[in-house]
């Protein structure tokens, strides 16, 4: 037995739901360039869930399916209002939330088709609701109840907000949820598939996720992208400092990936429209130094931006608080989560690899007044 | 590449804290039947997370500390109060429970050496409290505070019951949450190891071996091993009952084990003590009727029973309500849990396999109204 560290080139399962094959990211077939150029939020979730993209009919229910869903039960809320809000971190909150969601499941242990789809459709409407909640209520604020006539892009800035977002903004923020939605078997991916196959529930699997999209190694990524964009400042820092962290071998957060040798093509329609919102609605500061970072970095590590580097600028420029990247992020990333988890449930196996003993060996328990 | 189905003998890692091999089990090189007779609970917690038996005076500091942690956060209990207590799923209240230690614990991110060990003796302490307070609390009954004078096994007794377990009781219960402290990779381990793979914390990964352990194939089986043992109802029924559920293909749970293959060397020593504890205070009925049923399976598919099948007969002879035995397996399996955690975080790797694609290929996105 040779052991795999982290499992890397190891196939665990095989998939029909998203593909990275010689640096293309495809959804059901679909590259993320088209459904982002063509389709909605709603649109990818579908196809995510059932396979196909929905037929007009087929998309109007299931909106008005996710509108009706939105609201989460009041005790959650009255519980994030008791939390100690002054150190908490958000992604511990959204994983209590998630896992509380299934407290007040009375479905949450049925283990048919449809109530997974439907359990699938509460998470994710639920998910944006409680995110946005907990952004107001540790802002001394009431949450924003959901308003149904809102797309879900636009309803997660309205709910955070208070206020409609512009065109623009809500149109911007359902691209990035696009292309967050799912990524073959990332860590939290692999977190939920490995917990649901003993058949455990949905809740349980997506509260593991939202464990593992915590770790700074994975979705915290873009949240450090953005402290550092932070500490640098201005534009004519960026070379002293990343130089130095150079230097120092310190890693730069938002570049390379394990998977995308060529480029993250996801980084690459973050850009654009980072540069975009940059130009409308700021000073255009942000994005411009995160093109000298990408400039520089390419030049002295040969490494190019994965999503979580423009995601910072973008997400910055929407107005989102930056401890709330991650907890967007998974907001996105539910409906990859679902669509994973169903899966395994179809043709499910227990997930058990083995770890090779390198310890110690055939020792006796002394008395302990011996040891 | 090639697609493992289930990682079986895919070696995922290599670790220092249990081994099965030639189907016997160890613990840091120590079997556990070595352990099970000579040590107790707090000592083999004490060897997963440093690697040694502890002396006498690191005993009873180690005690001391866990003893002084297991009091949980009032809040806790209130929440409890508020859950729909008419259906809850009690792993799932404790996989809310344990992601709101999270919460309420202002050291949650820190990621040194110490504060993580720190972190594992107030999760190990609270786990047993939080157990014992929700089945009091569905009773409606108050939660009885820990006492510290009592060691681990027979305190979480008296906070289930109210009163001071007997020696034996104690003793026993001890026994058993030594046999299920860990077992290598399993699901519920791994699920934890691969979640804080990402850097994230030990709350996150705790409440994720929750999740997975959740799961019917996992730490369900003895609950399930139970409800078979009560629809059998009595010996005479045992013979028509198992025939006819091998005939229908049926999987009768508690038997088997993908790791053991001459059987499960816990499944001995749970044996005698379910004898032993079923002559002592009961009419011996469900442990007759499990051999039985051991005997029976053996004969009929060459299968033995696994951990999961003579633990059912134990913690119901201890009084242990059914649909706690895996919240009680939770407790054990948490010190196991901590262990791999802090092990993943000393060589850490992001665990990311890869899923092979065979779904749909090179689809254009058709405008909504001609899909």
């Amino acid at each position: 037995m040779t052991t795999t560290r982290g499992l890397e080139g190891v196939v665990a399962t095989t998939s029909t739901i998203s593909s990275i094959k010689d640096d293309v990211l495809t959804y059901r077939g679909y590259s993320i360039q088209d459904l982002a150029e063509r389709s909605t939020f709603e649109e990818v979730v579908y196809l995510l869930w059932n396979g196909e993209l929905p037929t007009t009919e087929q998309l109007c229910s299931f909106k008005r399916t996710l509108a009706e869903n939105a609201r989460v039960p009041d005790e959650l809320f009255t519980f994030m209002k008791k939390y100690p809000l002054d150190y908490v971190h958000p992604m511990a909150v959204l994983r209590s939330a998630v896992s509380n969601l299934g407290i007040y499941d009375p479905d949450a242990e049925r283990m048919d088709k449809q109530s997974n789809k439907d359990k699938a459709v509460r998470i994710q409407a639920k998910i944006a609701t409680l995110v946005a909640g907990f952004s107001r209520i540790r802002k001394g604020l009431e949450p924003v109840p959901p308003n149904e006539s809102l797309g879900f892009a636009a309803n997660f800035l309205y709910m955070l907000k208070g206020c409609t977002p512009t065109e623009v903004a809500a149109e911007m923020f359902d691209k990035a949820l696009i292309l967050h939605a799912d990524h073959e078997l990332n860590a939290s991916t692999f977190t939920a598939r490995v917990c649901v196959a003993t058949l455990s529930d949905m809740y349980s699997g997506i509260t593991s996720a939202i464990g593992a999209l915590k770790g700074p190694l994975h979705g915290g990524a873009n949240e450090q992208v953005m402290h550092m964009l932070e500490k640098i400042g201005s534009i004519e820092w960026v070379d002293d400092y990343i130089l130095n962290a150079l230097e120092n071998k310190k890693k730069i957060m938002g570049f390379g990936h394990r998977v995308y040798k060529n480029g993250d093509p996801r980084a690459r329609i973050l850009k654009t429209m980072a540069k975009k919102i940059s130009g409308l609605q700021g000073d255009g500061k942000l994005y411009d130094m995160s093109v000298k970072i990408e400039n520089l970095i390419k030049e002295k590590k040969g490494l190019l931006p994965n999503t979580d580097f423009y995601s910072a600028t973008l997400y910055h420029e929407l107005g989102i608080d930056h401890d709330l990247f991650t907890p967007v992020f998974a907001i996105s990333r539910t409906s990859g989560w679902a669509a994973h988890i169903m899966e395994q449930y179809n043709d499910n196996r227990l997930i058990r690899p083995r770890a090779e003993y390198n310890g110690a060996r055939l020792r006796k328990v002394a008395p302990i007044d011996q040891r």
